[in-house]
Parts: structure tokens; C-alpha cells; sequence
């Protein structure tokens, strides 16, 4: 297992002044367009709800070439993490490598860090342009252990 | 056309006393348990973006019994509205019928209606209890006009 942000480590943003848990949002992360409206979308949560976000990119690894895969997603999670911290929005970065499709991996992220709401895009075209589910989303919106916000 | 809230009715509670537009949520209700959880959803995210609640139910009409089905679907409508006024929530009522299959009828008046986010069911077993999209989340998830918050 690799994990930048880790759930191993104490999220001290995850705890107000008064005691009580704050709520908790994972954003699915990849850096792609439909995935930064889903940013936008997480700062707006985040902001509305004094929420927390974890940023999260999953790579099933194994490839071959996930060196190179991981130096891109940790740099597209920096650049996450700067717009989250400039809206005034507290979050943690985690990438994910643990050799699960990306569906179970945030699947099961959300379960072992009792998230509250998921956040993620859709977008997914066939050859003729016809807009389809991807995989990722149908998985999760299914059997995420909480409400799924998707945009597309 | 039947809409028991009526997209001519000025809603007076889509203005703030500053003049400016509200957040408008659309919830698809239909009076079954998912639907009860997404109630409870869109009470939560009607609070904490101080928004306008659309509660909306779909009939396609034209079935022959048709006045049965609005009455129990104006009760249902009624039982709901009771709940968001109870937690102090802004909320109009519409009952659609127009000949519309639920996800085109919930698309076209968000659409119509310029609303800001959808929150929907999605629960739906196969015989063998496998969880299945429905076909009218999947449609509304694929075609809104913005983003989709279903709940399981």
C-alpha cells in the first residue's frame, strides 16, 4: 500500500474546537477536466459544511510504468491541495496504490475513513459521442457507504 | 400539463432580502424509503446552503388511473413539504404530469427551473438482490443540467 496522505496518520483537521467530528468529504481526484469541476464542486461542499476533504487518487499499479504514474498524480494532487488551501478549505491528499480498481478503492477508502459524502465525475463518451457510465462511477454511486454527488 | 406548484408562480422565496438568487435544490420524490432518504439529504444540504427545495414528483399519466395516482402523490408531496416547513426549510411543491417519462420530466425542469442541484434514490434489486441503476438515474445523472447527489 502507498498512501501520501496515509490513514494511519491523525487528521487534526478532522476535530473542531468543540469536540464534535466534522464532516468528512471524499473528492476522487485524477486530474482530469471533469475531475476539476468536481473540485469546484468539493470547495462550494467543503466551504458549506466546514468539511473536511480528502483528495483522492487511486492507481490500481502493476503497470510497468507506475513510477511515472505516481511522480503525475502526486503532482496533480499538490495542485489540488493549493486550491483547497487558498479557499480556506481544509483537506488531506492521499494516493492510493494497493492493487484495487479504482470503484473499490474509493469504495473502500470511504468505508475505512467513514466518509460522509463522495465527489466525482462521469463524464465518459462513447466513440459517437453518446454520453455512457464509466465503470468508476457506477461502481461507487452503488455501493458507497454514503450519498454520491457526481457531475459530468 | 398539472404542476400543483406551477413554474409561472413566482416563488417568493428564491430571492434573499439582499436581491440575490438563492440556491435551488430538486428533490425527486416519490414517497418510497430511498426517496424518504433523500429527503433527509436534501433537508441537510437545504440548511447548510440556505436553499430553496423543489420537491418534485414525476407521473407520466395516461395510465387510466391517473386520479388515483395524483391523489396519493399530492399526499405524498404534502407529507414532504410538512417536514421541510417543520425544519425550517424554504420548499414549493410539483406535482408533474406530462407525459414525460421521471428522468426526462426531472431533467426538463431543472432545465426549466435553473436548479442548482439534484438529489435522487437510486436503490433498485435485481430477483438475485444485486443492486441495479435504475434507468431513470441513470438518465438524470447522464442529462442534468447540473450536479446529482443520489443516495442508496
Amino acid at each position: 500500500m502507498h498512501d501520501t496522505g496515509g490513514t494511519d496518520r491523525p487528521t487534526c483537521n478532522s476535530i473542531t474546537k468543540r469536540g464534535t467530528t466534522t464532516m468528512k468529504i471524499l473528492l476522487a481526484y485524477d486530474g482530469t477536466n471533469v475531475a476539476m469541476d468536481a473540485l469546484h464542486l468539493a470547495v462550494k461542499h467543503g466551504k458549506a459544511f466546514n468539511a473536511t476533504v480528502y483528495i483522492v487518487h487511486s492507481l490500481a499499479g502493476g503497470t510497468g510504468d507506475d513510477e511515472e504514474k505516481i511522480t503525475a498524480a502526486t503532482d496533480q494532487l499538490s495542485f489540488a491541495e493549493g486550491i483547497f488551501r487558498k479557499e480556506g478549505v481544509s483537506c488531506d491528499t492521499h494516493l492510493l496504490v494497493r492493487g484495487l480498481p479504482p470503484g473499490e478503492d474509493i469504495v473502500r477508502f470511504a468505508e475505512e475513513n467513514r466518509i460522509d459524502t463522495i465527489i466525482m465525475g462521469v463524464r465518459r463518451r462513447t466513440q459517437v459521442g453518446k454520453l455512457l457510465f464509466g465503470s468508476t462511477a457506477a461502481f461507487v454511486i452503488l455501493n458507497a457507504p454514503c450519498p454520491v454527488i457526481t457531475t459530468r
